[in-house]
């Protein structure tokens, strides 16, 4: 080191994790540090995790979901309804809605939501490309399950109004209280979509 | 991927990542999306930055500080002063001080601060080293410049009392008024501890 600056490929790995969403130059400094502390083996097996990702996977080319196999066993399973589409931000919710066993039709990934604050609109996500998928699919419901959050909700309205007249049935999912939660302590804007959407018993 | 879990490589890197301190599986996850988007050139420079670090560089086996050749430029430079030696936390606290060219001494990197919260105590720093040094050196002053927190203020002071009896003045950076501050927004302890060490003009 010159004295006065770190190490180029010291240096080099800040910058690069500082190049990650919600990673500063001060906490791409600690991981480095972390990392330079660490057995070689722990940033070289991250190294090599990093790699192995980018070689061995990539995005399906119908739905935007990860996968290792083009197209995804979700697409290419027949014994899934075809006339289903649901529609996710981000490849853990189409995990988290797969876990759920509630739902056998097809997802389409939207990769992110629309949100002017972080200058993401919707040519940054695949809206053109699911567009595409249902005007030339067979899909009779489109359940956009977009998150319960202000982008979310606004992709979701921005979705419905993009999809009028092509035939299909636009839906969300049911806002309400949390199963196994405590009314007491549910927020005012869930208790008030709880009531809207009461139901006979 | 299985249908309800992602496939193996993507899951191996969100694993490695949450292995970091302060990245959780949930930030994990995110940054893993964000690589799994970006373009392939910036994953493979992250990993390939990780590679290069863990090669070219090492610890300096006089002063514990990073480099690429051992021992380090300072360590290796007889136009310094050899009879002072100052003890940080890190290697970015030795650039900061070195950039403030007020000091012409030796360094010691500790590698990190006692905290028992954190479960971090001497054994996990370079202090043994330090030690040794200090015995078999030629140093009049030792500056423990650790940070001004209370894990610094610890370590500075167990350092204090493993050093006595070596017979090298302990001392330690002034407390007082940031230069170009303002007296109205200084915290009270600063205030007081700029009080306490007032000189005469």
């Amino acid at each position: 080191m010159a004295g006065n600056s770190l190490p180029q490929p010291v240096q080099r790995l800040i910058d690069e994790l500082a190049r990650l969403p919600g990673i500063g130059p001060k906490s791409a400094a600690r991981l480095t540090f972390f990392l330079l502390r660490a057995g070689d083996k722990q940033a070289l097996e991250l190294a090599q995790a990093l790699q192995q990702m980018k070689e061995r996977t990539r995005f399906c080319s119908v739905c935007f979901n990860i996968t290792e196999q083009d197209p995804c066993l979700i697409c290419s399973n027949d014994g899934r309804n075809q006339q289903l589409l649901c529609v996710v931000e981000e490849p853990l919710d189409l995990l988290a809605l797969e876990r759920s066993r509630g739902f056998d039709g097809r997802y389409h990934v939207l990769h992110g939501a629309i949100s002017p604050v972080e200058g993401i609109g919707p040519e940054d996500l695949k809206v053109a490309e699911l567009i595409e998928r249902v005007k030339n699919g067979d899909f009779t419901e489109l359940i956009i399950a977009t998150n319960p959050t202000l982008e979310g909700e606004s992709t979701a309205l921005y979705l419905k109004r993009r999809l009028e007249g092509l035939g299909v049935q636009v839906t969300g999912l049911a806002r309400g209280l949390s199963v196994g939660g405590d009314l007491e302590y549910t927020d005012e804007i869930t208790l008030g979509r709880a009531l809207e959407g009461r139901r006979e018993l």
